[in-house]
């Protein structure tokens, strides 16, 4: 009984992901969530109350990818390797996990929802900077460089970068374009003679891309 | 006649631009940017015909808002040196022109208007993207950087932080993450000892910042 809660509930979830990201808010019904779902509509009232709330359970879903991949990270190296493959898995997770993707369009479109929903950046900016930290303590980052600024830095770079691949080519070359910031930034970043060699290192690593 | 019809068209774009950074396209209505304008819903109807046709003058008039400051840079020394000018007085645009924000709002909206926008970034990176062939031409873009794909990158860093700033205290502090931006950014871009030292002739250059 508990599990066909849990599965009607993630099915719910699911679809109601699939609309918000494709249609946003506003222009959603709970009937086409039910619809999509395959469960009445009385079940989604059921199990989130109000489209306001399923809406920030799709946010809270957004916010909960985060931690595994930061834990999946932790194994790839030195802290400013981490940090640059940390940027790919999220970068996918993007493109390619509806819930994600449609956290990001609700959080965007949050001044029409009436719900109150976390704000981002401020986790990602702290796990930046404790990346950059770590990088310090290691003599990885050059001495100019400030971890808080450049870490705040980072994250407006990787989310702007988000906004104009969506816009421009719905995401599809992210990655290249991710690869050209980092060529940008590393430099900035790391002291030595081939500060972007990282970037190759960690690419190697990545499992191969879909699609 | 024909100043007056100026002066109308004027007060209800200004009302309109207003009341879209403040509540968003949805809950504006005709009625309340006919109060704001002080003109009545007639008035608005018969200039701008429709809420959809108001909202699209907004993003125009936003996109217009760019040429001058592009060209009011143009006076400010090397290519670099206007990238970095052009930055701060685009930052300060978005943080005090009311129409400038307006038409960024709408345009993160645009999935809910039914009306076609134009499409931003695109004439951004081709803006910086130029600037930094005309730095690379006199010896003052690092060797490894192209052009177009550090163009990329850096309009996207610099929509980042608006959006960043936004979200987290108002853009407040724009013009401090601004700085700290181009700190990161410069040591990539420039070649020679001191990358950053143009930042603070640029910012000599400015007029004393507001508030």
């Amino acid at each position: 009984m508990q599990e066909r809660a849990t599965t009607t509930r993630t099915a719910i979830l699911e679809a109601a992901a699939r609309l918000f990201d494709e249609k946003g808010y506003a222009a959603t019904s709970i009937s086409e969530i039910s619809a999509l779902s395959g469960r009445t509509s009385g079940a989604v009232y059921f199990h989130y109350t109000s489209k306001e709330n399923l809406a920030r359970a799709v946010v809270e879903a957004h916010f909960a990818a985060w931690p595994p991949l930061i834990g999946g990270a932790d194994s790839a190296g030195c802290p400013m390797e981490r940090l640059v493959l940390l940027s790919f898995l999220v970068a996918r997770a993007f493109r390619d996990d509806v819930v994600v993707r449609a956290g990001a369009r609700l959080w965007s479109e949050r001044k029409a929802i009436d719900a109150v929903l976390p704000v981002p950046f401020v986790g990602w900016i702290e796990t930046v900077t404790a990346l950059l930290r770590d990088a310090r303590l290691r003599g990885d980052l050059s001495p100019g460089v400030d971890p808080q600024a450049a870490g705040r830095s980072v994250v407006c770079a990787f989310y702007g970068l988000h906004t104009v691949s969506d816009a421009l080519d719905g995401r599809r070359r992210i990655e290249a374009h991710l690869v050209d910031l980092w060529h940008l930034l590393l430099p900035a970043l790391q002291p030595g003679p081939d500060p972007a060699a990282l970037l190759t290192r960690v690419r190697d690593r990545l499992p191969v891309a879909r699609g």
